[in-house]
């Protein structure tokens, strides 16, 4: 790993966390929004119970993404671009090698 | 324990599995109200994950308590008259001795 993607300047410090920040807030506004639709068309047990097993789900997984440490986040970030929450653009003005490991990533 | 206590006539399953039904939809009715109007109103992360909490929590009692077997059927619907889900006019045709019973359960 060369010394740029691992060596974080404080402008890029401050590009990652307003970027963390963007996707964390998309992630969970869609998440209120799911939950908020589900909810007012349950209309059995059974319907109950998957809306739990969704926030299960999704608690787990939200609950292990956003980390925030210097060490993994490129890999944090790519998963974020791939799973849409994140664009390239947002993250506009990191280092190019991080870029461009970070879109490696993405398309693995 | 009382024969009539134990003995479960026709007429008394009936009644057992009316009220047991009953009480059931009613509690499933009213959590349905409750996680619509919870979901309706959530706004923050803090929030869905306090609507998770209640449905586990929920889940787990639900699972355990409607328990229909005649061996433990007087210590349900007393659980169920303490809880609201039943009165003992849900109840009226069952023997004196089980009503009794329930009630004074019902009370501890």
């Amino acid at each position: 790993m060369s010394t740029t993607e691992n060596y974080w300047s404080s402008t890029e410090k401050e590009i990652a966390q307003r970027a963390f920040e963007k996707a964390r807030s998309r992630e969970i506004n869609t998440l209120i929004e799911t939950v908020r639709n589900a909810a007012s068309s349950v209309s059995n047990l059974d319907e109950i119970w998957r809306l739990h097993d969704y926030l299960s789900s999704k608690r787990y997984e939200i609950d292990g993404k956003y980390d925030d440490r210097e060490s993994v986040l490129i890999f944090v970030f790519s998963q974020l671009v791939k799973e849409g929450w994140l664009s390239v653009e947002d993250l506009e003005g990191l280092n190019s090698d991080k870029i461009a490991k970070l879109n490696a990533l993405a398309k693995m």
